[in-house]
Protein backbone atom coordinates (compact mmCIF):
# COMPACT_ATOMS: atom_id res chain seq x y z
CA UNK A 1 0.00 0.00 0.00
CA UNK A 2 2.56 2.30 1.37
CA UNK A 3 4.63 1.54 -2.12
CA UNK A 4 2.02 2.00 -4.41
CA UNK A 5 1.39 5.14 -3.16
CA UNK A 6 5.16 6.27 -3.64
CA UNK A 7 4.64 4.67 -7.22
CA UNK A 8 1.63 6.96 -7.59
CA UNK A 9 3.58 10.02 -6.94
CA UNK A 10 6.42 9.64 -8.38
CA UNK A 11 4.20 8.41 -11.74
CA UNK A 12 2.62 12.03 -11.44
CA UNK A 13 5.79 14.09 -10.68
CA UNK A 14 7.27 12.52 -14.09
CA UNK A 15 3.99 12.67 -16.08
CA UNK A 16 4.36 16.88 -14.63
CA UNK A 17 7.64 17.06 -15.75
CA UNK A 18 7.23 15.14 -19.35
CA UNK A 19 4.56 17.59 -19.53
CA UNK A 20 6.59 20.65 -18.97
CA UNK A 21 9.06 19.56 -21.40
CA UNK A 22 6.72 19.07 -23.69
CA UNK A 23 5.11 22.12 -23.96
CA UNK A 24 8.60 23.85 -23.62
CA UNK A 25 9.58 21.91 -26.71
CA UNK A 26 6.11 22.40 -28.87
CA UNK A 27 6.21 26.35 -27.56
CA UNK A 28 9.26 26.66 -29.39
CA UNK A 29 9.12 24.39 -32.24
CA UNK A 30 5.44 23.78 -32.65
CA UNK A 31 3.52 20.41 -33.18
CA UNK A 32 5.21 19.32 -36.75
CA UNK A 33 8.71 20.57 -35.94
CA UNK A 34 8.60 19.49 -31.99
CA UNK A 35 10.71 16.44 -31.39
CA UNK A 36 9.90 13.75 -28.73
CA UNK A 37 13.72 13.01 -28.14
CA UNK A 38 14.32 16.47 -26.96
CA UNK A 39 11.19 16.35 -24.82
CA UNK A 40 12.60 12.90 -23.45
CA UNK A 41 16.07 14.48 -22.97
CA UNK A 42 14.34 18.00 -21.26
CA UNK A 43 11.88 15.81 -18.72
CA UNK A 44 15.17 13.78 -18.33
CA UNK A 45 13.48 10.34 -18.96
CA UNK A 46 13.68 7.57 -21.04
CA UNK A 47 11.95 8.02 -25.01
CA UNK A 48 10.16 4.48 -23.96
CA UNK A 49 9.10 6.36 -20.78
CA UNK A 50 7.47 9.10 -22.43
CA UNK A 51 5.57 6.92 -25.33
CA UNK A 52 3.97 4.38 -22.28
CA UNK A 53 2.28 7.99 -20.23
CA UNK A 54 1.17 9.17 -23.81
CA UNK A 55 1.42 6.67 -26.32
CA UNK A 56 2.27 9.03 -29.82
CA UNK A 57 3.45 12.83 -30.28
CA UNK A 58 -0.21 13.98 -31.03
CA UNK A 59 -1.33 12.12 -27.54
CA UNK A 60 1.42 14.39 -26.03
CA UNK A 61 0.33 17.58 -27.81
CA UNK A 62 -3.53 16.58 -26.45
CA UNK A 63 -2.18 16.44 -23.12
CA UNK A 64 -0.28 19.93 -23.05
CA UNK A 65 -3.51 21.30 -24.56
CA UNK A 66 -5.66 20.02 -21.49
CA UNK A 67 -3.42 20.60 -19.04
CA UNK A 68 -2.93 24.62 -20.26
CA UNK A 69 -6.73 24.60 -20.49
CA UNK A 70 -6.98 22.97 -16.36
CA UNK A 71 -4.59 26.13 -16.07
CA UNK A 72 -6.84 28.42 -17.74
CA UNK A 73 -9.78 26.78 -15.91
CA UNK A 74 -8.36 27.64 -12.58
CA UNK A 75 -6.30 31.31 -13.01
CA UNK A 76 -9.80 32.52 -14.79
CA UNK A 77 -13.39 30.97 -13.44
CA UNK A 78 -13.33 32.78 -9.61
CA UNK A 79 -15.66 33.75 -7.59
CA UNK A 80 -14.01 36.60 -6.54
CA UNK A 81 -15.48 38.69 -9.63
CA UNK A 82 -18.99 39.03 -7.08
CA UNK A 83 -17.17 41.39 -4.99
CA UNK A 84 -15.76 43.61 -7.39
CA UNK A 85 -17.55 46.30 -9.31
CA UNK A 86 -17.96 45.36 -12.56
CA UNK A 87 -15.55 47.71 -14.20
CA UNK A 88 -13.06 46.19 -11.78
CA UNK A 89 -14.15 43.11 -12.19
CA UNK A 90 -13.88 42.99 -16.10
CA UNK A 91 -10.09 44.42 -15.64
CA UNK A 92 -9.49 41.67 -13.55
CA UNK A 93 -11.09 38.76 -15.89
CA UNK A 94 -8.99 40.96 -18.90
CA UNK A 95 -5.59 40.99 -16.81
CA UNK A 96 -6.17 37.15 -15.72
CA UNK A 97 -6.48 36.07 -19.71
CA UNK A 98 -3.00 38.32 -20.39
CA UNK A 99 -1.65 36.42 -17.65
CA UNK A 100 -2.34 32.92 -19.07
CA UNK A 101 -1.32 34.32 -22.68
CA UNK A 102 1.81 35.16 -21.57
CA UNK A 103 2.54 32.28 -19.08
CA UNK A 104 0.77 29.03 -20.24
CA UNK A 105 0.96 27.96 -23.91
CA UNK A 106 0.35 31.35 -25.95
CA UNK A 107 2.92 30.01 -28.14
CA UNK A 108 1.06 26.61 -28.16
CA UNK A 109 -2.25 28.21 -29.12
CA UNK A 110 -0.35 29.91 -31.69
CA UNK A 111 0.95 26.83 -33.70
CA UNK A 112 -2.57 25.02 -32.83
CA UNK A 113 -4.12 28.12 -34.92
CA UNK A 114 -2.00 27.70 -37.97
CA UNK A 115 -2.06 23.76 -37.57
CA UNK A 116 -5.90 24.10 -37.61
CA UNK A 117 -5.49 25.94 -41.08
CA UNK A 118 -6.16 22.56 -43.13
CA UNK A 119 -8.62 20.86 -40.28
CA UNK A 120 -6.70 17.96 -39.47
CA UNK A 121 -6.51 17.48 -36.18
CA UNK A 122 -10.08 17.86 -35.13
CA UNK A 123 -9.42 15.72 -31.66
CA UNK A 124 -7.66 18.66 -29.89
CA UNK A 125 -10.78 20.38 -29.49
CA UNK A 126 -12.00 17.16 -27.23
CA UNK A 127 -12.15 19.75 -23.93
CA UNK A 128 -12.56 22.77 -24.71
CA UNK A 129 -16.26 23.56 -25.49
CA UNK A 130 -16.97 22.47 -21.92
CA UNK A 131 -13.92 24.83 -20.63
CA UNK A 132 -15.10 27.81 -23.07
CA UNK A 133 -18.86 27.31 -21.76
CA UNK A 134 -17.92 27.79 -18.15
CA UNK A 135 -15.49 30.92 -19.16
CA UNK A 136 -18.75 32.46 -21.45
CA UNK A 137 -21.02 31.63 -18.11
CA UNK A 138 -18.08 33.59 -15.54
CA UNK A 139 -17.97 37.09 -18.46
CA UNK A 140 -21.94 37.05 -18.58
CA UNK A 141 -22.24 37.34 -15.29
CA UNK A 142 -20.32 40.26 -15.05
CA UNK A 143 -21.31 41.82 -17.93
CA UNK A 144 -24.61 41.47 -16.79
CA UNK A 145 -23.78 43.21 -13.70
CA UNK A 146 -22.62 45.75 -15.46
CA UNK A 147 -25.23 46.15 -17.08
CA UNK A 148 -27.98 46.57 -14.76
CA UNK A 149 -25.49 49.18 -12.86
CA UNK A 150 -25.44 51.12 -16.35
CA UNK A 151 -21.82 50.59 -16.61
CA UNK A 152 -21.57 48.67 -19.78
CA UNK A 153 -23.08 49.12 -23.56
CA UNK A 154 -25.44 46.16 -24.57
CA UNK A 155 -25.14 46.01 -28.37
CA UNK A 156 -21.63 43.55 -28.09
CA UNK A 157 -23.00 40.15 -26.83
CA UNK A 158 -20.67 38.28 -24.53
CA UNK A 159 -19.63 35.47 -26.53
CA UNK A 160 -18.61 38.08 -28.86
CA UNK A 161 -16.64 40.03 -26.39
CA UNK A 162 -14.95 37.00 -25.36
CA UNK A 163 -13.90 36.37 -28.75
CA UNK A 164 -12.31 40.09 -29.05
CA UNK A 165 -10.98 39.84 -26.01
CA UNK A 166 -9.04 36.67 -26.55
CA UNK A 167 -8.08 38.35 -30.37
CA UNK A 168 -7.09 41.37 -28.36
CA UNK A 169 -5.10 39.49 -25.31
CA UNK A 170 -3.53 36.56 -27.94
CA UNK A 171 -2.79 39.13 -30.32
CA UNK A 172 -0.71 41.49 -28.15
CA UNK A 173 1.43 38.66 -27.24
CA UNK A 174 2.09 37.65 -30.12
CA UNK A 175 3.15 40.36 -32.33
CA UNK A 176 3.06 43.11 -29.48
CA UNK A 177 6.70 43.43 -29.34
CA UNK A 178 7.08 43.17 -33.07
CA UNK A 179 4.39 45.63 -34.02
CA UNK A 180 6.10 48.08 -31.06
CA UNK A 181 9.63 47.55 -33.02
CA UNK A 182 7.89 48.30 -36.46
CA UNK A 183 6.56 51.52 -34.76
CA UNK A 184 10.67 52.00 -33.35
CA UNK A 185 8.83 51.71 -29.81
CA UNK A 186 12.41 50.78 -28.31
CA UNK A 187 11.05 47.82 -26.12
CA UNK A 188 12.62 45.15 -23.57
CA UNK A 189 9.99 42.09 -24.11
CA UNK A 190 8.65 42.97 -20.23
CA UNK A 191 8.06 46.78 -20.98
CA UNK A 192 6.09 45.23 -24.50
CA UNK A 193 3.88 43.53 -22.71
CA UNK A 194 2.95 45.84 -20.35
CA UNK A 195 2.17 48.32 -22.65
CA UNK A 196 0.29 45.91 -24.89
CA UNK A 197 -1.65 44.89 -21.73
CA UNK A 198 -2.37 48.02 -20.65
CA UNK A 199 -3.39 49.44 -24.25
CA UNK A 200 -5.26 46.37 -24.26
CA UNK A 201 -7.71 47.01 -21.21
CA UNK A 202 -8.29 50.80 -21.93
CA UNK A 203 -9.43 49.81 -25.72
CA UNK A 204 -11.85 46.77 -24.22
CA UNK A 205 -13.02 49.11 -21.63
CA UNK A 206 -13.85 52.11 -23.40
CA UNK A 207 -15.09 49.75 -26.57
CA UNK A 208 -17.92 48.32 -23.73
CA UNK A 209 -18.52 51.71 -21.91
CA UNK A 210 -22.21 52.82 -22.29
CA UNK A 211 -23.46 55.68 -23.57
CA UNK A 212 -24.98 58.33 -21.52
CA UNK A 213 -28.19 59.68 -23.20
CA UNK A 214 -27.74 63.39 -23.86
CA UNK A 215 -29.93 65.78 -22.57
CA UNK A 216 -30.05 68.79 -25.14
CA UNK A 217 -29.96 71.44 -22.68
CA UNK B 1 17.92 49.31 -77.97
CA UNK B 2 14.26 47.32 -78.51
CA UNK B 3 16.43 44.66 -77.88
CA UNK B 4 17.63 45.77 -74.11
CA UNK B 5 13.93 46.60 -73.36
CA UNK B 6 12.76 43.35 -74.15
CA UNK B 7 15.58 42.20 -71.95
CA UNK B 8 14.34 44.43 -68.83
CA UNK B 9 10.65 43.33 -69.58
CA UNK B 10 11.16 40.14 -69.22
CA UNK B 11 14.09 40.24 -66.35
CA UNK B 12 10.76 42.30 -64.44
CA UNK B 13 8.61 39.31 -65.21
CA UNK B 14 11.07 37.11 -63.65
CA UNK B 15 11.31 38.98 -60.75
CA UNK B 16 7.73 39.51 -60.22
CA UNK B 17 7.72 35.36 -60.64
CA UNK B 18 9.88 34.51 -58.20
CA UNK B 19 8.52 36.65 -55.12
CA UNK B 20 5.44 35.48 -56.01
CA UNK B 21 6.71 32.02 -55.49
CA UNK B 22 8.84 33.11 -52.64
CA UNK B 23 5.65 34.59 -50.71
CA UNK B 24 3.98 31.23 -51.30
CA UNK B 25 6.41 29.46 -49.74
CA UNK B 26 7.67 31.33 -46.70
CA UNK B 27 3.95 31.79 -45.83
CA UNK B 28 3.67 28.03 -45.61
CA UNK B 29 6.99 27.28 -44.49
CA UNK B 30 8.03 30.28 -42.64
CA UNK B 31 11.99 31.30 -43.42
CA UNK B 32 13.84 28.64 -41.75
CA UNK B 33 11.39 25.82 -43.44
CA UNK B 34 10.99 27.52 -46.58
CA UNK B 35 13.39 26.35 -49.58
CA UNK B 36 14.73 28.36 -52.04
CA UNK B 37 14.26 24.55 -54.37
CA UNK B 38 10.71 24.94 -54.00
CA UNK B 39 10.64 28.58 -54.66
CA UNK B 40 12.36 27.80 -57.92
CA UNK B 41 10.39 24.99 -59.10
CA UNK B 42 7.01 27.21 -58.89
CA UNK B 43 8.54 29.98 -60.26
CA UNK B 44 9.69 27.76 -63.21
CA UNK B 45 13.23 29.32 -62.82
CA UNK B 46 16.74 27.52 -62.03
CA UNK B 47 17.77 28.01 -58.81
CA UNK B 48 20.92 29.63 -59.92
CA UNK B 49 18.61 32.53 -61.47
CA UNK B 50 17.20 32.76 -58.30
CA UNK B 51 20.53 33.23 -56.26
CA UNK B 52 21.77 35.56 -59.37
CA UNK B 53 18.34 37.90 -58.77
CA UNK B 54 18.51 38.02 -54.72
CA UNK B 55 21.70 36.54 -53.42
CA UNK B 56 20.85 34.53 -50.41
CA UNK B 57 17.60 33.46 -48.69
CA UNK B 58 17.29 36.24 -46.32
CA UNK B 59 17.80 38.23 -49.24
CA UNK B 60 14.82 37.20 -50.93
CA UNK B 61 12.86 37.01 -47.45
CA UNK B 62 13.74 40.80 -47.55
CA UNK B 63 12.68 41.64 -51.19
CA UNK B 64 9.19 39.86 -49.80
CA UNK B 65 8.70 42.12 -47.30
CA UNK B 66 9.84 44.95 -49.14
CA UNK B 67 7.25 43.83 -52.20
CA UNK B 68 4.45 43.10 -49.42
CA UNK B 69 5.41 46.58 -47.76
CA UNK B 70 4.79 48.72 -51.50
CA UNK B 71 1.17 46.51 -51.37
CA UNK B 72 0.52 48.31 -47.86
CA UNK B 73 1.55 51.53 -49.08
CA UNK B 74 -0.46 51.19 -52.04
CA UNK B 75 -3.36 49.95 -51.21
CA UNK B 76 -3.57 51.94 -47.48
CA UNK B 77 -2.40 55.03 -47.99
CA UNK B 78 -4.44 57.05 -50.23
CA UNK B 79 -6.33 60.77 -50.82
CA UNK B 80 -9.95 59.38 -51.06
CA UNK B 81 -10.22 59.16 -46.49
CA UNK B 82 -10.30 63.30 -47.49
CA UNK B 83 -13.69 63.19 -48.85
CA UNK B 84 -15.21 61.19 -46.62
CA UNK B 85 -16.86 61.91 -43.39
CA UNK B 86 -14.81 60.83 -40.22
CA UNK B 87 -16.11 57.62 -39.22
CA UNK B 88 -16.29 56.35 -42.35
CA UNK B 89 -13.02 57.09 -43.20
CA UNK B 90 -11.81 55.29 -40.02
CA UNK B 91 -13.70 52.39 -41.49
CA UNK B 92 -12.50 52.55 -44.64
CA UNK B 93 -8.58 52.61 -43.04
CA UNK B 94 -9.71 49.68 -40.91
CA UNK B 95 -11.16 47.75 -43.50
CA UNK B 96 -8.56 47.97 -46.57
CA UNK B 97 -6.04 47.23 -43.08
CA UNK B 98 -8.12 43.89 -42.97
CA UNK B 99 -7.58 43.47 -46.84
CA UNK B 100 -4.08 43.21 -46.39
CA UNK B 101 -3.70 41.22 -43.58
CA UNK B 102 -5.72 38.73 -45.48
CA UNK B 103 -4.13 38.66 -48.85
CA UNK B 104 -0.81 40.00 -48.69
CA UNK B 105 1.36 38.29 -46.17
CA UNK B 106 -0.42 37.83 -43.16
CA UNK B 107 2.04 34.63 -42.66
CA UNK B 108 4.67 36.31 -43.71
CA UNK B 109 4.71 38.64 -40.95
CA UNK B 110 3.48 35.86 -38.73
CA UNK B 111 6.26 34.04 -39.27
CA UNK B 112 8.16 37.54 -38.69
CA UNK B 113 7.06 37.91 -35.46
CA UNK B 114 8.13 34.62 -34.49
CA UNK B 115 11.77 34.80 -35.71
CA UNK B 116 12.06 38.14 -34.36
CA UNK B 117 11.47 36.88 -30.83
CA UNK B 118 15.35 36.49 -30.44
CA UNK B 119 16.38 39.57 -32.72
CA UNK B 120 18.78 37.92 -34.92
CA UNK B 121 17.79 39.42 -38.35
CA UNK B 122 17.22 42.93 -37.75
CA UNK B 123 18.16 43.44 -41.38
CA UNK B 124 14.34 43.30 -41.89
CA UNK B 125 13.09 46.35 -40.37
CA UNK B 126 15.11 48.20 -42.84
CA UNK B 127 12.75 49.60 -45.10
CA UNK B 128 9.83 49.45 -42.67
CA UNK B 129 9.97 52.53 -40.44
CA UNK B 130 9.36 55.07 -43.53
CA UNK B 131 6.44 52.97 -44.62
CA UNK B 132 5.22 52.99 -40.54
CA UNK B 133 5.70 56.62 -40.22
CA UNK B 134 3.54 57.27 -43.90
CA UNK B 135 0.68 55.42 -42.39
CA UNK B 136 0.53 57.09 -39.28
CA UNK B 137 0.83 60.61 -40.92
CA UNK B 138 -2.17 59.18 -43.04
CA UNK B 139 -4.51 57.99 -39.86
CA UNK B 140 -3.14 61.00 -37.98
CA UNK B 141 -5.20 62.82 -40.18
CA UNK B 142 -8.64 60.92 -40.10
CA UNK B 143 -8.35 61.61 -36.17
CA UNK B 144 -7.97 64.85 -36.14
CA UNK B 145 -10.63 65.64 -38.84
CA UNK B 146 -12.99 63.16 -36.11
CA UNK B 147 -11.36 65.20 -33.42
CA UNK B 148 -12.16 68.71 -34.98
CA UNK B 149 -16.00 67.29 -35.85
CA UNK B 150 -16.46 66.13 -32.18
CA UNK B 151 -16.75 62.60 -33.44
CA UNK B 152 -13.42 60.76 -32.19
CA UNK B 153 -12.57 60.72 -28.03
CA UNK B 154 -8.63 61.78 -27.57
CA UNK B 155 -7.42 59.86 -25.04
CA UNK B 156 -5.97 57.46 -27.93
CA UNK B 157 -2.79 58.50 -29.32
CA UNK B 158 -2.57 57.95 -33.20
CA UNK B 159 0.69 55.40 -32.72
CA UNK B 160 -0.96 53.49 -30.35
CA UNK B 161 -4.38 53.15 -32.11
CA UNK B 162 -2.81 51.66 -35.13
CA UNK B 163 -1.05 49.27 -32.91
CA UNK B 164 -4.42 48.37 -31.43
CA UNK B 165 -5.55 48.49 -34.88
CA UNK B 166 -2.63 45.99 -36.09
CA UNK B 167 -3.43 43.76 -33.44
CA UNK B 168 -6.86 43.35 -33.90
CA UNK B 169 -6.52 43.01 -37.54
CA UNK B 170 -3.47 40.76 -37.65
CA UNK B 171 -5.11 38.49 -34.71
CA UNK B 172 -8.57 38.29 -36.16
CA UNK B 173 -6.96 36.64 -39.42
CA UNK B 174 -4.52 34.36 -37.67
CA UNK B 175 -6.66 33.48 -34.86
CA UNK B 176 -10.40 34.31 -36.00
CA UNK B 177 -11.36 31.27 -37.69
CA UNK B 178 -9.94 29.08 -34.56
CA UNK B 179 -11.71 31.38 -31.64
CA UNK B 180 -14.63 31.38 -33.39
CA UNK B 181 -14.60 27.47 -33.86
CA UNK B 182 -13.47 26.90 -30.50
CA UNK B 183 -16.64 29.19 -29.33
CA UNK B 184 -18.69 26.60 -31.64
CA UNK B 185 -19.41 28.81 -34.29
CA UNK B 186 -19.80 26.71 -37.10
CA UNK B 187 -18.68 28.83 -40.03
CA UNK B 188 -16.89 28.48 -42.96
CA UNK B 189 -12.86 30.16 -43.40
CA UNK B 190 -14.94 33.13 -45.12
CA UNK B 191 -18.08 33.12 -43.02
CA UNK B 192 -15.09 34.00 -40.35
CA UNK B 193 -13.06 36.60 -42.07
CA UNK B 194 -16.49 38.35 -42.69
CA UNK B 195 -17.48 37.96 -38.50
CA UNK B 196 -14.12 38.64 -37.34
CA UNK B 197 -13.84 42.01 -40.07
CA UNK B 198 -17.08 43.31 -38.67
CA UNK B 199 -17.16 42.96 -35.35
CA UNK B 200 -13.10 44.35 -34.74
CA UNK B 201 -14.58 47.19 -36.82
CA UNK B 202 -17.47 47.60 -34.06
CA UNK B 203 -14.88 47.13 -31.33
CA UNK B 204 -12.44 49.99 -32.71
CA UNK B 205 -15.26 52.26 -33.70
CA UNK B 206 -16.77 52.11 -30.19
CA UNK B 207 -13.70 52.26 -28.33
CA UNK B 208 -12.95 55.57 -30.76
CA UNK B 209 -16.08 57.63 -30.16
CA UNK B 210 -16.38 60.42 -28.19
CA UNK B 211 -18.80 60.51 -24.87
CA UNK B 212 -20.71 62.99 -25.12
CA UNK B 213 -21.40 65.64 -22.09
CA UNK B 214 -23.95 64.48 -19.85
CA UNK B 215 -26.14 67.50 -19.03
CA UNK B 216 -28.35 66.73 -16.08
CA UNK B 217 -31.86 67.34 -16.80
Amino acid sequence: MYETDGMKRDSAVTIARILDAAEQEFSAHGLLAGRVDEIARLSGCSKQLVYRYFESKHGLYQAVLDDISRRHEAHLIRQDYDSLPPIDALSLFVSRLFDIQKRNGGHVILDLAQQQENDEHPIYYKQWPQLVGKIVACLEKIIERGREAGDFSDDIETDDLLILINVMTNGSISFGRFIAKMMSKDMTQDQAGHYMEELGLLFILKAMRKMPVTVDA
